[in-house]
C-alpha cells in the first residue's frame, strides 16, 4: 500500500469516530500499521477534526516509535500505540477514544462483562479494566507504560487479544484494536454500544450474571470461527 | 406485487432502522413475505447499509426456508424469520435489531410490562422476555430454535401475536413483526421507545404497577379495535 | 388572522415537535385557537409528519368541539384540547406529546417538582401529575375527561395555568399550553428538558428539596413579571 | 481587534453552543472581552439563535458594566459576566449554559469531582458547586451576586481559576471561562462531557474516589504545563 493511501485511510477512520459520536473536540485517535514498510500512521496531536487533512497524518517507525514522516507532532498517545503494535503482532489498527459509557466503566474501575450477544459477537469474553498505573509509571514514560499495562493484563488473564480486541484503562478510557484501522474503529463503536447496554442492564438487574459460555462460543464462532456463516465470503 | 418492488420495500425499511437509531454497523435485519408467491425477501448478511442496494436483497422460500433468489447470503437470522412466518400466519413483516433499551431488558432477563399508553397503543399487554435457550438448542439449529422459542412462549402465555407484536430474547435482543415490513419497523421503533420509558419509570418508581387493564383496552382498541377512531379511514 | 395562515402556523409548530425530538412516528399534536373566529386548528389523526401538508390541518369549533373544516379526521385528542380551551380562556395553543422523560414521570405517577431555574423560568412551581382516571371516565368520553381532569387538578391545587403551563397525566404523558402555538411548543420543549434534569438530579441526590420560593419568584418574574427584564421589549 | 470582528466571533461561538447540544431555545450566552478597548461583547437577551445576526451582539463597558453599543438588550446574565471579568483578570471569554448533566449536578448541589483524565485534562481538580445565594442576594442584584459568589468560592477553596475554568451554581447551572471565547466554549463542552461521565461513574460505583493527584498532575501538565507536549507548537 502507498503511504498516501494509508494516510487517507487513517484520516477517514479518524473522522468516523466523530461521525459515530465517540469523539468530541480533539479527543481520540486512530492509527494503522504497515508491517512491511515498518511504519504506522497516526493522527496529529490536538488538531481539529474539521481542519485536519490526510496529509497531516504522521508517520512513525514500528522499530523505534519515533516520527519518520509528516510535519506535525503525532498524537500524545503514540507511545501507547507503539507498545501495542510491538507485542500484539497480528493487529494493524488501534483506536483510542473517551467514549462516554466505556469511559464510565474505566472511571468506575470495573470490567465490562459479557451480558449479551452484542458483546459476545465482537469481544467474546470480558473486556478487562486495566488497573491504574503507579506514581512512577505515570511520571515517567506514562504513555508507553499505558501500552505495557494493557499487554501485562492480557498476559496475566490469559486473554486472546484477537478474540477480545479492547481494554479499558482505569481512570482513563478505552483502547480498541483490530486487523486494520477499519476493524479497530468498528470494535471501538461496538465497545461503546456494549458498554451502554451493560450499564443499563446492571441497573435493571444488579444481580445479572455473564451469559452462558456456550452462547458466547456460538455467537463468536458464527462470526469469527472456522465455520463462520455470518456475512459474505 | 412484483419481486423487485418487494426488494425495494425491504431495502427501504432496512434503511429506516439506521435512520431511526435502532441499528449501527451491520446489525439488524428486516424481511417481508409475499404469501401468494410463497417467498420472503430479507437483508443480506453483514453488508454495510451505505453500500447495500435493493438488488442485494435475498429471496427465501416460505416452504423450505432456503434461498431461491439473489446472489448474496441471507441474514444469519433467516431461520428465525422462517419459523415465525410459518407459525404466525397473519404476519408479513419481521424486524430484528439490537436496539439499546430493548436489548438491556433482554440482557436483564426481564419482561417489559405496560406502564403507559405509549406501550398499550401498540403492544396492548406485557412484551415477553423469552427465557434463554438450552446448550443443545444453541449448538444445533440455533437460529431456528430462536424462532421456535418465541412461538412456544406466546403459546405458553396465551398471547395474541397480532396484539403484542414483539418479543425480547434473553441475553440477545428484540424481534418485532407486523402485517407488513413497514408495520414491523414501526413496532420495532415503538418497542425501543417503550423500553426506554419503562427503564426510566422503574428508576423513578421501583414499585410501579402495570397500567389498569381498562386503560390498555381503551388505547389498544381506539387504534386497533372494531370501532377504532385513531387515524384516517 | 386568515384561516390559511393559522393552518400554516399549526403545521409548522407540529413539525417543530419532530425537529426537537419530542415526537416520533405519528405521536403528538399541536393546536392553535382563534377566539374571534370561534375555532381552533389541529393536526389530523395518525398522519405521517413527512407527508402532512398545511391544508391537511383540521378546523374545529370552539363552541361545539366538532369539526367545521378540513377533509381529514382531527387528532383523536381533540376533545382534550376542546375542554382546555373552554376553561383556560387565556390560552390559544396546546401541545400533546409522549416526550420521553416527561412521560416517564407520568408513568411513575410523580409530580415534577422545581429543582432549578430551568424549571422555574417557565413553570414557576411544581408541574402536577394528574392522577389516573376511573374506569368509567376512561370507557366513556375518555379524551374529554382527560381535559376535565387537568382542569380539576389545577383548581384543587389552586394553580395558575398561565404560570404553570403544563401537566402530566398519570400512565399517559404530557400536555403543555401557552398564549399561542409557538409558546405552547416552547413550553413542551422546556418541560422535557426540565423533566430530564429532574430525573438526573433525583438520581444524584435522592433527598433533594425543591428550590427556594424566592429563587423561583426571581426567575419567573424576571421573565414574566411586571418588571420583567429578560428578552427584548 | 476590530469590534466587528469581535462581534462575529461572539456570534459564532454562541452558535457553537447550539451545534454541540449545550443549549436549546434561547438559553445560554457567550461573551468575549477586549481588555485594551475596555469592553466585552455579549449575546442579546432572549433572541432566537436562528434569527440572530453578528450585528445584534451587544457591547458592554468593562469599567461600568453598562451597555455602550448595540441596539438590543444584553443577556440578563451580563452582570455575572461583568463581575467575573473584573476579578478574573486573565480570562477573556465566558459561557453560561443550562447543559443537562452539569445542571443536574448543580441542582443536586454536588461538586463534580475528578474521576478520570477527561476531567483532569481540562479542569485539573474538583469543579466547585457554589452554594445557593441568600434571599437578599437573590432579590437585589441577583446576577451580579451570582458572579461574586463564584469568585468568593474560588477564594475560599484557594482554587486557581485558570486551572479550573468552570463552576456550577446550586439550583441553577454552569459557567465556564477561558483565555478567549473559543476556549470558554471548549471548556463548557468538556464540562458537560465530564459531568455526564461522572454521573454514570457514580452509578456504576457509588464509592468511587477522585483520581490520584499524580495522574491529574500528569494529564493537566502534559496539556497546560511548562513542558506541555499535547498539541502543536
Amino acid at each position: 500500500m502507498e503511504l498516501n493511501e494509508l494516510k487517507e485511510i487513517v484520516y477517514q477512520e479518524n473522522l468516523k469516530l466523530v461521525k459515530n459520536g465517540l469523539v468530541i473536540l480533539t479527543w481520540g485517535n486512530v492509527s494503522m500499521a504497515d508491517r512491511e514498510k515498518g511504519v504506522f500512521v497516526i493522527k496529529p496531536s490536538g488538531v481539529n477534526y474539521d481542519k485536519m487533512k490526510p496529509s497531516d497524518m504522521v508517520v512513525v517507525s514500528l522499530k523505534t516509535g519515533k516520527k519518520v514522516g509528516g510535519k506535525l507532532n503525532p498524537s500524545s498517545d503514540t507511545p501507547t500505540h507503539y507498545e501495542l503494535y510491538k507485542k500484539f503482532k497480528k493487529i494493524n489498527g488501534i483506536v483510542h477514544t473517551h467514549s462516554t459509557f466505556a469511559t464510565a466503566f474505566a472511571q468506575a474501575g470495573k470490567d465490562i462483562i459479557p451480558l449479551g450477544t452484542t458483546h459476545a459477537d465482537t469481544f467474546y469474553q470480558t473486556i478487562p479494566c486495566v488497573k491504574k498505573l503507579s506514581k512512577n509509571e505515570i511520571e515517567k514514560d506514562y504513555e508507553a507504560n499505558t501500552g505495557k499495562a494493557i499487554i501485562k493484563e492480557f498476559n496475566k488473564r490469559h486473554l486472546d487479544y484477537m478474540a477480545t480486541p479492547a481494554a479499558i484503562l482505569q481512570s482513563h478510557g478505552p483502547f480498541a484494536w483490530g486487523k486494520d484501522a477499519s476493524s479497530a474503529v468498528k470494535n471501538a463503536i461496538t465497545l461503546e454500544a456494549a458498554a451502554k447496554m451493560a450499564y443499563l442492564t446492571i441497573h435493571l438487574n444488579p444481580k445479572v450474571n455473564p451469559i452462558d459460555k456456550y452462547l458466547s462460543d456460538k455467537h463468536y464462532n458464527r462470526k469469527h470461527g472456522k465455520n463462520a456463516y455470518y456475512g459474505q465470503k
